[in-house]
């Protein structure tokens, strides 16, 4: 296995052309088969949830992870089999639907702001501010010019929240037409599952290479220092939940966080108030 | 163990003169040991999940979780083992701090509100619009008079969600004064744990009689029927997560939720965009 950084591996490419067909949604950084790395993803998604008590504790820095993805590219996956480990208090889970009408009559971002993490906290996007950029312009549904300068005021919204101490990890889940469309015939064939079936979900795949020009110019343009965007070979499950987990810890164990020192004389709080412990009748124990 | 249900056996009382201090805390229905206990617990938060994707799918009802106790009682450590199992997406935790200048300029109910939850969605308050009668009565923030009006105001409010169909479990999680000390004295040894200790931890043991008197009012008269209070004997904490998990899945499986029936004709999808499938070249697969 590689022990260059996940998070320098996995990195959208920065400048030069590139194109998401020629990234293999099936490789799997040399590992063979989920069940030898089950147990690395465990550790992984324990390690996650030690660095947010440390970023909660600490105060100074938040994190929001951005998910983005074609239709059953695992977003949903990747929050239930690995970023859900989080403690749910401190980490807010925002899906990003069709905007409302009162959504409509905002600017792009006022929907997505109010979602942004505070201090401590951690914020994960389903979908995002991104689907402005992609289904928008893939469906025509704003003048050309208008989501093209959208591509810069997502850099500065992100510069904003970077500024106040937010990491921003932007992941694309990649995956292949075939995998897409053998995840499909699952869901068809899973009771639990077909009542939320849509035509739509398949004959959106007419469009799947108007979708990876949109992906590819919303990733090289929007792929910044202070928030990177991150292509993930996700055909395979595991690879997917491995990598998104060992970037979010790599990430937070960049941050060198520390525990806050005590805000009181705990030597004194023990003396002042102890003593009523040793006094007191201690019922018998199991 | 005791066959009757958890919703029904700790349930509090309804009319009649009761007090707290008459209820023991360390009750365990019989049961010995947490790791006995632990595959249980296990399997009621996983049949939570899955009721929960019920609840997500049917679209119908919504859920509101409603955690209060004194310091250490174990809000957070309910949320951390067993409400946390949940899905994070569809799950919203809400915690209810010190409210700001912004939120004191209002109702009571004002902040509370916004977190109420979504049809097919789960809230947990910790802390909650509960404190209004709760802290404000014991340090005097507002006068009796005030006060004393919100429990009305608060069958009011719950009133209201429950009509929209939401249903409310309300947990107070009951422990012993000596059983707060010992984990604050065990907070006081963690070194982790240092960062977060104030003395007024300490110093609102002094207050402990007027806290139980003001949950013995609230609880009496806030106890309805469609807002049950339960008392969760919660010294042990292993006892606390069975009882909680084990009410969370009575009540839900009390709904008798179902799937939704498919809203396309699955055979016609399978017909019309499968042969692609079918046609494509298989790569190999591990």
């Amino acid at each position: 296995m590689s022990q260059r950084p996940f998070s320098d591996r996995f990195c959208a490419p920065h400048g030069g052309q590139w194109h998401l067909r020629d990234i293999d949604p099936a490789e799997t950084d040399g590992l063979h088969g989920k069940k030898k790395v089950r147990k690395e993803i465990k550790q992984y998604a324990q390690r996650m949830r030690e660095l947010q008590y440390l970023l909660y504790a600490e105060g100074k820095h938040s994190l929001l992870i951005v998910l983005q993805a074609m239709d059953a590219g695992g977003k949903d996956g990747t929050i239930r089999h690995v970023l859900g480990y989080m403690n749910p208090q401190g980490c807010h889970v925002a899906p990003f639907k069709v905007p409302t009408d009162e959504e409509k009559a905002h600017d792009f971002l006022w929907r997505v702001h109010p979602h942004a993490p505070g201090r401590g906290r951690v914020s994960i996007f389903n979908r995002s501010h991104y689907e402005d950029v992609l289904v928008v312009r893939v469906h025509d549904l704003v003048p050309e010019a208008q989501w093209r300068r959208r591509y810069d005021r997502i850099n500065d919204f992100e510069r904003l929240l970077a500024d106040n101490g937010t990491t921003i990890l932007k992941f694309f889940l990649h995956i292949s037409p075939q995998e897409q469309l053998r995840r499909f015939r699952k869901r068809l064939e899973n009771p639990a599952k077909q009542w939320k079936i849509s035509e739509a979900d398949y004959s959106e795949r007419r469009y799947w290479d108007q979708y990876q020009a949109a992906y590819e110019d919303a990733i090289a343009r929007c792929n910044t220092k202070h928030a990177p965007w991150f292509i993930i070979p996700a055909d395979h499950k595991w690879f997917r939940n491995l990598a998104v987990s060992r970037i979010v810890v790599e990430t937070l164990e960049g941050l060198n966080m520390a525990l806050p020192p005590p805000s009181v004389d705990i030597d004194e709080i023990r003396c002042k108030y102890l003593a009523e412990l040793d006094q007191a009748r201690e019922p018998d124990r199991q």
